[in-house]
């Protein structure tokens, strides 16, 4: 089974080796491991734009071609996950494809977001609250296609790289579509 | 057709107001727009994670029934829109439907995120800088779906509840959908 990769990990100093040890952690438990990264594209003659565009089509294409998606879903530049990562769970999920994720930050989203009033954010927007990581439509995804959905707070100094968690969804993901 | 009306709208101090309102502006156009509110389940008896489990469970069904989506992708709560739109998008995509959306900040990602030196963030993650509003899998799915996406800036003080971006969006996919 080929197991998509999503996840911020292509927005660090060397996405290559964050690939290969994830790829590695699937290898050890029975999958080949897909990781969305634009090295075999030829997207220097291209626009900016273009290459998103690209780089896009080239996901779309993996996304296809994969079984499962375990998707990193530690906050990302505020209280919610990556909306890439976001949209590739939706993605797979409309495929009728096990979601799995994990966090580094194994608070609620309700006890991530700063409140001004009870329930009520800065600009009196409500404050999700359904004892979930994030947004319900991430948490449903997972619970709901027989996924597995890992939280584990992890140090500052890891959060963006520890494989921990990562490998503790994998072996889940091994023991329920694999029989391992 | 059947127009998801996806974004933090339901986040609103009033989302029924809100939901009223763009489905009047989706009628005057030709569309049937659906709101995915939990008014119509009983969630009364529930704990509050198997209320976010039903709403998700009748989201998908809300999807399910619809022809497009249009995306409020106003950034939320962060540099980048709300991560149960952007999932909602990607569910959409996957079933070949086009994808509609729409942000009250103009500005590009990469001007949106503060840089703390060249394309990093403080965390030391590169910033995506594709001539997009936000990650590229988001513009990606409108553009090769056949929608649009409207950039409009919005006044602060009607960033939660502007309509004039969403009316023309919807006005767009009527001409592009309906032939109007």
């Amino acid at each position: 089974m080929h197991l998509y990769l999503a996840g911020p990990d292509v927005f660090l100093p060397n996405p290559l080796e964050m690939a290969r040890l994830k790829q590695e952690i699937c290898r050890n438990y029975g999958f080949v491991g897909e990781f969305p990264f634009d090295s075999n594209l030829d997207l220097a003659s291209l626009s900016p734009y273009d290459q998103g565009m690209a780089i896009y089509q080239s996901n779309i294409v993996l996304m296809n071609r994969c079984d499962l998606i375990v998707a990193n879903m530690t906050p990302f530049r505020g209280p919610s996950m990556d909306v890439g990562t976001a949209f590739e769970m939706g993605y797979m999920a409309a495929q009728g494809k096990p979601v799995y994720g994990y966090t580094h930050d194994g608070r609620l989203y309700v006890d991530r977001v700063t409140a001004a009033s009870p329930g009520l954010d800065a600009d009196g927007l409500s404050i999700e609250a359904f004892d979930m990581v994030d947004n319900l439509m991430l948490e449903g995804a997972i619970v709901l296609s027989g996924g597995v959905l890992t939280r584990e707070s992890v140090a500052a100094s890891l959060f963006d790289t520890s494989l921990q968690a990562f490998e503790a969804t994998v072996k889940l993901a091994a023991e329920r579509l694999l029989g391992q």
